[in-house]
């Protein structure tokens, strides 16, 4: 991604191996302050797993990745590192995914860091392809709301969600994206901005809750991220893409999902099964240090909702462009990509 | 209603004439500091409306009536104090009735102070049957959904959408609130939450992006305020309610807008004519004095949607519930009340 620093524009990762340790972009001091910071040991990369440093489905399985690495170099416990990497987050398919990957490459004789840098290539790969497929449903002068952050932070580069919308961009159509704020985190209005600004893609921040009357005044597609995608095409996602997907339906706007494939999740027949994250209350009752609610009152803070399969347009995916009827199909990618029958 | 107020609680309006001066609770330093301040002209009155210190549709024609009174009482240009507190703000119906309202009385010579106590009472009076007409749609153990404040703050007392939710707990039913924040500027966290947690009535707040997750769970009504009613049933309320609205039309979940038959606007058929109010986008992007957008992104801040009648369970009102279709009823009545064929 590119990233505007005084007058000049650097290239960068959200997450990348070098010199001995993980490398990755403080995510919670944007838009404010850009800083990167270095990791040498798995337990450090848990712990910015979990308190959020690094976030978005892709890059958190990268982020676990290379601290599957570092545990191999530092010749900790394999077994042991898997397991407190697993615990961080719940809803995030690609951790795991990307645990047990590293578990087979490292069993395998595998170079750890080249095993590693090759699944974050590999994501990136992925997002290139989900830009080119996703970019041909984007018309000139189209009106695209996203929300959250499904952006290059959020996959090592180039995003999900924002993979169309910069590919569409590069080939030069005018678009304006809607950026949705998403709270409480906020990561639309922080990152998704942030990233769009640092492109000069147009665009304007919105309150969630204005979602609808925007869509009512014309917004031309909806593309957001997923979190999980379940065998029957439903999916998780940050809290309020449901919201999105059933007003996006009232009014007609096509509904996309961008995910590469590795956030199917087989083992899971429909969305009901998805574990929701219940945050902690003060991330919507609290900014900074300042207590915005009374104090006698409490807050519910799930991180994630699950759209059924019903609202979902398509799913944008390194392998095409798939209707939820069409997963199957996904399956049966994975399968020749493991070398299964 | 009633305020925690250290260890004892008193009972106190939104906003009241006293001592010669318009009195009026703060409402932007809600929850975090309770104050009243005392305004000793119309203009001040016109400022306060402008900058929110007042808000909610009804409270902001009370005002405006004081304010009418004040500068009867200190001998200004009524037509010049009309104007000023008209040009206030665009959205909310009741602030040009209560001006008009008041013209009316001094023109037939009506002591100023008791002609908008008489306004204000009325008002309260309405919200009370609101709550006695709304109670009797609200079941044992429902939970109830509510956006933004349409409570005692902004109706002088009582409220409109909180008016049921009070009844039905004073009549002794366990009752649960979802409070939807509302973004950007979170009069359900600030305001709604305060006036809950003050009666002692269970409630959480949720993000704006969370009603289509917990109405998914399970929310047995929905019920909002109104800014402004058209005659085919159409409303303006605060940016997100239209989100709720088509939300709670999917799941199946009854939609009720409670509002005195003051905010029926018959003078716009439809509510495509509605003026929406577009505020400052540093409501979006700063939290007090800290900015949290990046530097080079814009926001949109519509201040209301706009909420069409095919959504509408049914408006709540002192005279009894009314379909959209029984509309045409509230002329009639309005009619009568003025004493016009």
């Amino acid at each position: 991604m590119r990233v505007l620093t005084g007058k000049s524009s650097r290239e960068i990762r959200a997450v990348w191996f070098e010199g001995g340790k993980v490398r990755m972009i403080d995510q919670r001091l944007l838009p404010q302050r850009f800083r990167v910071i270095d990791l040498g040991d798995h337990l450090q990369v848990a712990e910015c797993i979990r308190n959020m440093t690094v976030r978005g489905a892709p890059s958190i399985g990268a982020a676990a990745a290379y601290g599957m690495a570092l545990a191999a170099v530092n010749d900790e416990d394999l077994g042991k590192a898997a397991d407190t990497l697993r615990s961080t987050r719940p809803t995030a398919y690609d951790l795991f995914y990307a645990i047990d990957h590293m578990l087979r490459s490292l069993e395998l004789g595998d170079d750890p860091v080249e095993a590693a840098d090759m699944y974050a290539d590999q994501i990136i790969e992925r997002c290139r392809l989900i830009g080119k497929y996703g970019a041909a449903l984007i018309d000139e002068e189209a009106r695209i709301m996203t929300h959250c952050n499904a952006g290059a932070l959020a996959t090592v580069d180039i995003g999900t969600a924002l993979a169309p919308i910069r590919t569409a961009w590069t080939e030069g159509r005018h678009i304006f994206v809607y950026v949705s704020e998403t709270r409480p985190r906020l990561q639309g209005m922080k990152l998704t901005a942030w990233e769009l600004y640092n492109e000069g893609i147009p665009h304007a921040i919105i309150p969630d809750g204005a979602s609808a009357h925007f869509m009512r005044e014309g917004v031309d597609i909806v593309i957001v991220g997923a979190d999980r995608i379940t065998a029957n095409g439903d999916f998780a996602n940050k809290i309020g893409t449901l919201d999105k997907a059933i007003l996006a339906n009232t009014f007609g706007i096509p509904f996309y999902v961008c995910a590469p494939l590795s956030t199917f999740d087989f083992s899971l027949t429909s969305g009901e099964q998805i574990v929701i994250e219940d945050r902690a209350e003060e991330e919507v009752t609290m900014m900074g240090r300042t207590r915005l609610a009374p104090k006698g009152s409490a807050a519910l803070n799930p991180s994630f909702d699950m759209t059924p399969a019903k609202y979902v347009t398509g799913f944008i995916t390194e392998a095409g462009v798939l209707l939820p009827s069409e997963i199957e199909k996904v399956r049966k990618f994975r399968l020749e990509e493991a070398g299964l029958p």
